[in-house]
């Protein structure tokens, strides 16, 4: 199989699985998460409480863990989901949305990391940048680097955590300790929506659910945002249009489309 | 009157009325509900501080209480609200979203109930069969029953709190300890947005609010946010636009297209 | 230069600076406030816990407090990045949704305001006449008073805290302790739009996070803010399509449309 064909095929296998996603992410895009992964064809739930989200795991076949709006009560609870999803085996996917922003942001992910190591890890250049060296400060949650720039952080990440790591840009890159895939699908207009990286974690995660080789999945989960994106983003006029046409396409994606507009290079293939 | 006057009547009660409806609700759907009711003609408030909402209470016409997201202070809040609405006399409805997928959730809500009993309550077939009886564990907040088999938990559940209990579902069953009326108004593809049933929940609450019959309210209820969704789903391409369209449906709902559309049985009657 | 070369001149100098926005706000608007920070060319941050916000304070040109959904923890986060913006030196723009509602709403924000007097405050009449006195109890999040009434209250507040002081309604007045200008742009449909003024004065804080004069920063935010819902309303059919056209049109708002819709008068030119 090709790589478009493994791409469908991934898509065909996460329709027909239909995982339960447990999400412990921000407030921001709560709404937007669980209509994106009802849109793809997974379940999401939303559970925070610690009294319950080790039940919750229990039942899920993904956590995702997204520090957006953290507070100390729910950085108790991602531990531990994040230890029981260990447990199980299941895969965990970090998001460290606006690492480097506050000492705290950057504190409380690194030490959730070293705890209960995640699966996979998503950000754009500054937070995966962050995670590396507390160094450098960025502006909040927006990337300010080029991804190209966070492939040395990204590598060292994945070796010290025996992750994948996402670094989303204009080009994503998908990094093991070994090997560096990309995906050049997308449209700018994406970065005008609030949560579309989020969205992309929760993507990963929903792939990592049903394909068990985790680097594939994450490319796969990369691909389709970009295509979805990048479909959506020709019918909108703005970002306000984009948010409900990228759910419609996501909803729709067809083996056509997708193949069509695969731009993706697994170097290890 | 028959079926189609009654309900169009209760909706120009509604528009006219305008009723002030207290939400504590779940993260994920807040934003949503608040639209809905706005849409619909309510005016929505949310407040979840222990420190107000007896107060809120007090200027309210109707009280939702959503257990999606739920956490320790939030469920004694959630108490103190119950309990003004019942000392005032308003309607209280409950939405036991995900009960059954964990211990903390079941439990949660049956104390709820025990405390202070709703005067409706809507879920899922999974959800209402959860209150019923802890045994069977669900997926989280999807439905995997098909809501004719939460006929006897339904009617359990009237009997047991004195309650309307709403059943969402293809069809949607409005059950009291003696009666079952039915709605075959909606669209599957409503099921691919998150939170429509929260937002059922809370046009129940709206309608409860301003009808004093709660079971013809519920009735009422559960045909427009079918004949809504119906209507929307024509237009959209999937579940990005179905939000859009839904809240424009329900916001500009006539006499014509509500009577044309309308298919429920009040076996009752 | 007129108002018109004004106000266009401000959205430029925005959109070139992009500055970065720290909200603690509700849970109801968090979404739309970040969309709309991002549509119009800004870049939003939400952060609430206490452990951070000072620091994220120090990275961000504008702060904005928002009581929606307020609770002890939050209120205590806000105190903490008031005084951090206070001692910064960045504006601070407070909405005080739901004041009158409830003694705990009232009492909270007259004690923040207290503590650490705020930049610019935004509201409805109900709110703004509540800050000024807490006999008038209001429904919720409503305006229910015209914004001319809340005239005396809102020049009040702008003598007692040195703030302009912006009353939303059919007409929007920004107020000083010397001037009334007024703004006669928007729509009525962005009335059934849950978080419309939210997103107002997380409008507001953009451009005072930009523009020095404060007074002019309002003005032309309010001005923007009404425009891009007047034009986005022709363009719907409810409140649903409202949402997403507005943010497009906040997005793509260019100088021939802004001059021509603009109804704004300074009395103090």
């Amino acid at each position: 199989m090709d790589q478009s064909d493994v791409t469908w095929n991934h898509l065909q296998i996460l329709r027909d699985k239909a995982p339960l996603i447990h999400n412990i992410t921000n407030y921001v895009v709560m709404n937007n998460t669980a209509n994106a992964l009802l849109a793809l064809g997974a379940s999401p739930v939303m559970a925070h409480a610690k009294e319950e989200v080790a039940d919750m795991v229990s039942i899920a076949s993904a956590l995702v863990i997204n520090i957006g709006t953290l507070s100390p009560g729910w950085v108790e609870a991602m531990e531990t989901a994040m230890h029981a999803a260990g447990k199980k085996g299941i895969p965990v996917v970090l998001d460290p949305v606006g690492a480097g922003a506050t000492p705290y942001r950057t504190e409380t992910v690194k030490a959730l990391m070293q705890k209960n190591p995640p699966d996979i890890i998503r950000g754009n250049a500054s937070e995966i940048g962050a995670l590396y060296s507390a160094e450098n400060r960025t502006r909040g949650v927006d990337s300010t680097q080029d991804s190209q720039a966070a492939l040395d952080p990204a590598r060292f990440l994945a070796r010290e955590y025996e992750a994948v790591v996402v670094v989303s840009g204009s080009t994503d890159y998908i990094v093991t300790d070994h090997n560096v895939s990309t995906v050049q699908n997308g449209s700018e207009l994406m970065g005008k929506v609030t949560g579309m990286g989020c969205t992309a974690t929760a993507v990963v995660a929903a792939f990592a659910a049903v394909i068990e080789n985790q680097e594939k999945a994450a490319l796969t989960a990369m691909s389709v945002m970009g295509i979805a994106g990048e479909i959506a983003a020709l019918k909108s006029s703005g970002p306000g249009t984009l948010q409900l046409h990228f759910l419609d396409v996501l909803y729709n994606l067809d083996e056509k489309d997708l193949k069509q507009k695969l731009k993706s290079e697994n170097n290890h293939a």
